[in-house]
């Protein structure tokens, strides 16, 4: 794995991002924060926000119909790239609005004082947050997996923890921070063993990996489209069928409704049901052309050229004797480091001299930090468009920082 | 007013989506269900999801410190427009997920069994679901003021309806579809007189008229950038910022919090408390574009623009023996109507064919369609580049569907 599968073409042209404004090539190694944008995507918006657009569903004119088909549409793409259907598969603001839809749906009519939740040390703060809320209405418990030596989060334990008062386990499908994969089928049966339901967060995941929900066997599976090279104010919550079926609204609104009274109100199916307002009309045809980009490419090739990424840039920083190393060694796409005691935030700004852009600080995981005994990580994370040219610049730059603090 | 005040240039060409796919004009009468995007608006976004792409409030890179200082200057410009301060306007996916952050945050903190809210019979189902809910949660009742024969909001009426036990007034600024303006000065007062607060959904005011809340004394002011000429996926709440800071949390993540621990969470300062989550971050970009171009040609302009329109359009269908006409004579922006016995959607689809887009159903206001004794309403409503020619085309229409129908 030490020469990077290579794409046809060179991607990067078709990502007017990834050059700086002074027309310079721009390292970008904060894919796990945000992607940048292929033409396609961007061309799709404009056109939708442009000669296409109107309304949905509402409209009895044509070009009103004919938007409502191409939502719709959307729908279906996005649904059928994670391999659900789309009767399972909500728009929501983002990944971290699907969740806090699933905890204050289900989460509120499913879970009762005394009840737990299991979540893991690593998890994001849209994977924490909405579980304290609404453990905190109901006086639910949340238990926290600890990780594995390589920052994995052990199943072992979990399994060891789990109980028949677990009602929901949440837990990220690749750590944003380290990178690591979970073992998802293998915590969907111990999840599914104890009769609690399995959510993943797939932010991380959905945009470097195939994805199969059925094959994972996850309840409930969000992410977002900006990770995924599509754009921002739009994500996805996936859920099986039936458990769509019996959760009650989330917000009120138009579109969302049966039948308004006075006296008594009604409420459309799933994923409608969800679906208040006016919904994201030209996001959700730009998150389709995402998906549309992305399958193109094929997420198997897109994975290998990551992961040989990924090793090539582990095994250098590993020759380092200074540099400590965060995840297991085959991180998906991410890689967590620490320079000696260079603070990360140092590093990331003369690394910005040589335009390079990585990540520098808690990650919104400040458990994994505190855990780690760290309060932030460098983060370095790839994308389809990721090149070696990129690590030679990140390496340069770091090699540029040492010397400036006289640690070379 | 028989003649429409006229702009400088013909705005029309600003907006792509104001010809038909097969190059002719479309007269696009439905800007209340959404409006079309000026070009500078599309350019915005493709500009932000392009070469100026960076997420916000995290990066240690110089593209990310641009895109935070874009976005809050976004943040500034929206408030702006509406006369307020960038601390109390909030970011959401749109009106309707404003009015619920409302509902589940400050209705939840502060509504108790037995407190009640005023409502009208006039409402959109987005200012009348979520409190529903919030209601049936906390034992709430809801209280519906009636209309005047001229189907504006009994204000008279809600003053004799309004004890101490109210706690909020939630009005329609303009009904969505009769054009009616509220006296909203009064209906603060009335409001404050009882120790409620007042809620204004700002939808159909917000584009189409200057808005100042603190002339409108109100305490919270929701609206969409949609609707503004803006992009989807986003929308506003603006609220006193005394009451902002006393309202917990909305949805749990990043970006809203101050600091994770398993133990114990805190929470940022408005607005990020209520922002979890990557915003959107492009469609912010967008939406302070909308509001340029609007403050650019002016919303006096605009309001005397489509008043003029309204005048005409009324006047027109007035003369007519079998149409009835719904709202007030100077209805803002928006003329709801029924032809005899022609059943509005029949009359939509065959404006359609003649390239005109009307809206015909229940404008997500079944309430009201049961308060006029109708399932449905023909509307017309008129935006910055509506003309003289569109109600031209429209009366043709009207005139061609009565023949068809034989009403002729």
């Amino acid at each position: 794995m030490n020469a990077p599968a290579t794409f046809d073409r060179d991607l990067r042209a078709d990502f007017p991002g990834m050059v700086t404004h002074d027309g310079q090539p721009w390292h970008y190694l904060d894919t796990a924060a945000t992607a940048q944008k292929p033409r396609a995507v961007i061309d799709a918006m404009a056109r939708a926000l442009g000669e296409d657009y109107a309304t949905v569903h509402r409209g009895v004119y044509a070009r009103s119909a004919e938007m409502t088909l191409a939502y719709e549409a959307a729908r279906r793409k996005v649904a059928g790239f994670i391999g659900g259907h789309e009767d399972e598969l909500v728009f929501t603001r983002g990944a971290t609005e699907a969740i806090n839809l699933v905890a204050q749906t289900w989460g509120r009519a499913n879970l009762k004082a005394g009840d737990r939740i299991l979540l893991s040390q690593a998890e994001h703060h849209s994977n924490i947050v909405p579980w304290q809320m609404v453990a905190a209405e109901v006086g639910a418990v949340i238990d926290v997996c600890p990780l594995t030596d390589d920052h994995c989060i052990d199943l072992g334990a979990a399994e060891a923890m789990l109980t028949e008062r677990h009602k929901l386990v949440a837990l990220g499908h690749v750590s944003n921070v380290t990178g690591a994969l979970l073992d998802a089928p293998r915590a969907a049966a111990m999840a599914h063993k104890v009769g609690a339901k399995l959510l993943l967060d797939g932010c991380q995941s959905a945009p470097h990996m195939g994805v199969d929900v059925a094959a994972l066997d996850c309840d409930f599976y969000v992410f977002s489209a900006h990770k995924l090279y599509g754009p921002t104010g739009i994500g996805a919550l996936w859920a099986k069928a039936e458990i769509l079926a019996d959760m009650p609204p989330y917000q009120g609104g138009g579109a969302m409704i049966d039948r308004v009274t006075f006296e008594r109100t009604t409420y459309a199916p799933p994923p409608q049901r969800f679906e208040a307002g006016t919904p994201a009309i030209t996001e959700a045809i730009a998150f389709a052309a995402a998906v549309d980009y992305v399958e193109g490419i094929g997420l198997d090739r897109i994975h290998a050229h990551e992961q040989a990424l990924v090793a090539r840039l582990r095994r250098e920083l590993a020759a380092m004797n200074d540099v400590r190393l965060f995840g297991p060694a085959d991180s998906a796409g991410i890689v967590s480091f620490a320079v000696g005691d260079i603070h990360p935030h140092d590093l990331g700004t003369i690394l910005d001299e040589s335009n390079v852009a990585i990540r520098a600080g808690h990650h919104c995981a400040q458990p994994l930090m505190d855990y780690l005994g760290i309060p932030a990580t460098a983060r370095a994370s790839f994308g389809i468009y990721s090149t070696e040219a990129d690590i030679d610049a990140l390496m340069a730059g770091i090699a540029r920082t040492r010397r400036i603090f006289g640690r070379g």
